[in-house]
């Protein structure tokens, strides 16, 4: 058996499988949420971030690449409702990289720190062929939410739009005009993290991810952790006019692409959480938050379309599958 | 200019002072060391171990690679005489690889772990064409030991032996009898880490750093980081008697081949560390330790040999200067 016949998700579990029988009594949460949590609320993260993986130079400049590396790594401390205290960076570098680009790489990664106060505390650099940044975030917080805490009852929220990040993707891939798909092409290139959101949302929340993988997928690990049942009402996902707009310049005829752009594309990274409280307001600073769902005794996930409820199976992005390389190569349009 | 003409100790140089203008109060200690530290008393390292950069599959097992990234990463914890916790794993998996190797490469990086209660907390999974394991090592420590405190007048001391990995890895590179070379061999693929060592002789320990890069910069480090005059006694070095077998296999009338050995060559692993005390026990637990030095008012590091005073440079290995690619490059012998 290859890796790539096992799949991300039976990989995750096997490799979880593999780590268990490590202990130490330090660690309160392990492998399985977003980052895991010491008994002193230190939450740890790690991330890569690599080159004709995770970007292509294409539509990156080297600050953009330092950006995004740290946010979607920060990402995962504001999936735990932490403050960030420090980053520490893997550095891969090809040994004819100009000094000035590996200047503007780390004025990017350090806006980004600096934006929320954390230090790049260590690293190490490896003279490698191909681009890379492997990220660990370390944070902090008294009461760190964790993927296994949506209760039956809960309603369920997200922060900001979901597909927009993939919708940003796309405006670039295909030269779309730029000012035409602004907010998503920023989104894309530069996902700040909800972390002052979180630390705002944190006393109604309960269950907390941050979306990644793609909402079906993300909802599928909230599901799983809190062993419930999560209800998803189509209507109510908030889509951005842009991906209405690049519906229409791309796919007029497939109307299945807003469907899977909001449902199976990855890297929002927005706050999916759920929270007792079904008034939550509907802005939290300039941050769309929307009611887009419902929690029940059960399990799984379920979308609710025209009155009509159906399983709703994780189709997000997959690391290792074939049938499922990509969202774009699993459509088939592009 | 390119990172090639810059070389590795300028280029952490250039990193260091790029990430010099972020700051979080809850660091104390950030880059320069072999790990951060924070104010709890909690300190993280981060190691890159890729595929022909670190290591090649020809003479290591899957469970080798797997033992040996742990062992080189937990070193640094080692190096601040601290106890590990947790360590989190960024996997670089080829999508052909076969599931079998996933577990011994698992199974490896366990047998560590395990040896030092360390928990597999965390990580993430990519495809990538070449294997590579990216790990990040959490500790903790009342008062971690740091390079920077060496003091005038501390004798320097050395566990183990300079040199043996690499005298393992020629021995392995150019087939020599495998049973003429078991300490080194054993060394070079499983340089377990002097954790337990590093925490039975902290009291003595002022100033700490492990020897990774080759005793001549790992000296220049503790020199450099302590601000003082480092005088390294060329005679005492421990050089285990395999390597002066290696010698005489492979390079009988190049004297150099030793002197290189000792002073140029990595990956030892061992702690190198001063003390005010010049009576420290010959061996810890059954680990030999040995005085090779001293520190003195001053800069620099200073090589005494046949009663001769001369500075040392360091020239152990440079991740990124071509002149100095690799100790065996370097010698033109091999």
């Amino acid at each position: 058996m290859h890796l790539k016949e096992l799949g991300e998700l039976k990989l995750i579990k096997l490799i979880r499988k593999l780590s268990l029988t490590t202990f130490n009594p330090q660690i309160k949460v392990g492998i399985g949420d977003d980052c895991s949590v010491f008994n002193n609320g230190i939450v740890v993260t790690t991330d890569a971030y690599l080159e004709d993986i995770h970007f292509v130079k294409d539509y990156f400049s080297y600050r953009n690449i330092g950006k995004r590396a740290v946010c979607a790594t920060l990402s995962d401390i504001a999936a735990m409702a932490a403050e960030p205290i420090a980053i520490f960076i893997s550095a891969l570098l090809p040994k004819d990289l100009k000094e000035k680009y590996l200047i503007d790489l780390y004025a990017g990664i350090k806006t980004i720190a600096k934006m929320f106060r954390t230090q790049i505390a260590g690293g190490d650099l490896v003279n490698y062929p191909k681009l890379g940044l492997i990220l660990t975030a370390i944070g902090k917080a008294k009461h760190p939410k964790l993927r296994s805490q949506v209760k039956a009852g809960d309603y369920l929220y997200l922060t900001g739009y979901c597909g927009i990040s993939e919708t940003g993707r796309l405006a670039l891939k295909f030269q779309l005009p730029q000012k035409e798909f602004m907010v998503a092409i920023k989104r894309h290139l530069t996902p700040i993290p909800r972390i002052y959101e979180a630390l705002k949302l944190k006393k109604f929340i309960r269950g907390l991810i941050d979306t990644s993988d793609g909402l079906s997928t993300d909802c599928y690990h909230l599901a799983t952790e809190s062993q419930v049942k999560l209800k998803i009402f189509y209507e109510k996902l908030p889509i951005h006019p842009e991906t209405f707009k690049l519906q229409k310049l791309l796919a007029q005829s497939n109307k299945d692409l807003i469907f899977n752009l909001a449902l199976n594309s990855g890297e929002d990274y927005e706050l999916l959480f759920s929270s007792p409280n079904d008034n939550l307001p509907k802005t939290i600073g300039n941050v769309k938050l929307t009611c887009i769902g419902k929690a029940e005794r059960g399990r799984g996930v379920y979308l609710i379309k025209n009155n009509k409820e159906q399983p709703l199976t994780p189709k997000g992005y997959d690391h290792f599958s074939y049938s499922n390389k990509s969202f774009s190569s699993e459509l088939n349009l592009f």
